[in-house]
């Protein structure tokens, strides 16, 4: 590659990084695991404080119980992203949740660690660490 | 135009229509109806679940009634964006919306379905077709 | 430079810019004042309604004061950037900040007026003007 196509190469990288990290808000509204699951390498794991699924199988389960009520309301900013070579990367993004538990509205905050890799020529998710700051109900507020 | 050039002119585009609905919500808060008729094609559409006004002077009316007041702060994320070809593209965008309702602090998620068209050099809202999650008090939450 | 060239570098440059804010955002939940005073250009300055710390001296002692309990948790979006030349650019962005007051949760909302400036290669701060909308105890919703 030339020095303009190398430029222009990771360009389209860190584009297409953030669209999967703004597919992925929109397959958990759609309440659509199938669809998050593709954004994942095969070997992909989501780690959080309580969970972490790891391989297609087990984000399949993972997501289907978690997004299959459709409450989850995902909104991510703040995507700094960084590349190791033409087909590794990281960042770190934030997010807030809007969410229902027990019929009551709940806010989240927190960000995530992600680790992409290039596999078959698209940008996935090989690790999602998500690393929560609240998780509280939406009348009450939080406490740190 | 080169491979190259044809690359360049979507990350471009991209970037262009991301701020294109960026500046859609400065000229909401900004309540300033003229300048969001000019991010509308003529012919453009707003569609909601109870509006759609349409072409540019039903716009202008529409936003001028709407934003006049200056209480709407939309926040837009999640932004994926898709080319039919070089003057037509699609996308979907998340929103929280923070609104005054007859004095009463409000907010609004959704998202929005976008048709933007590249007139006159410049890519406009062919339209906009907001799909709301729900309008609720702020101190009260939401039930779905 | 070609033509490719500049227009390359002008999308690198926003694309900069764009995690230069998310890069301040990560800073201030982080707490880490050092880092947010590298953002910002030797004689940087941040506005806001009732403070202008001016010059890295200055924002060390702002921020190490103000985030320091790590309590703020910024959101930013809807970034619109313009250059001036090669050099200089000014942008508006959106934020929402999630930050406890005296141990109770408050939310904010406003956006930044900035100004970048490109020093020893590397696109920095050259001044955040903060317009805030209100900052409000989470549970009560604000009134303007």
């Amino acid at each position: 590659m030339t020095a303009v196509e190398t430029r222009l190469a990771t360009l389209e990288a860190k584009d297409e990084i953030r669209e999967l990290t703004a597919r992925y808000c929109h397959a958990v509204v759609d309440g659509d695991a199938d669809t998050i699951v593709t954004l994942f390498c095969e070997d992909g794991v989501f780690r959080s404080h309580t969970f972490a699924p790891e391989g297609k199988q087990a984000l399949r389960e993972f997501y289907a119980a978690g997004v299959g009520a459709k409450t989850h309301k995902p909104f991510v900013q703040n995507h700094v992203i960084e590349f190791d070579d033409e087909t590794h990367a990281s960042g770190r993004c934030s997010v807030e949740i809007r969410v229902l538990q027990d019929g009551e509205a709940y806010t989240q905050a927190g960000h995530y660690h992600d680790k992409y890799r290039k596999v078959d020529g698209a940008w996935r998710f090989a690790e999602r660490h998500y690393v929560r700051y609240h998780n509280v109900p939406w009348r009450e507020g939080w406490q740190k």
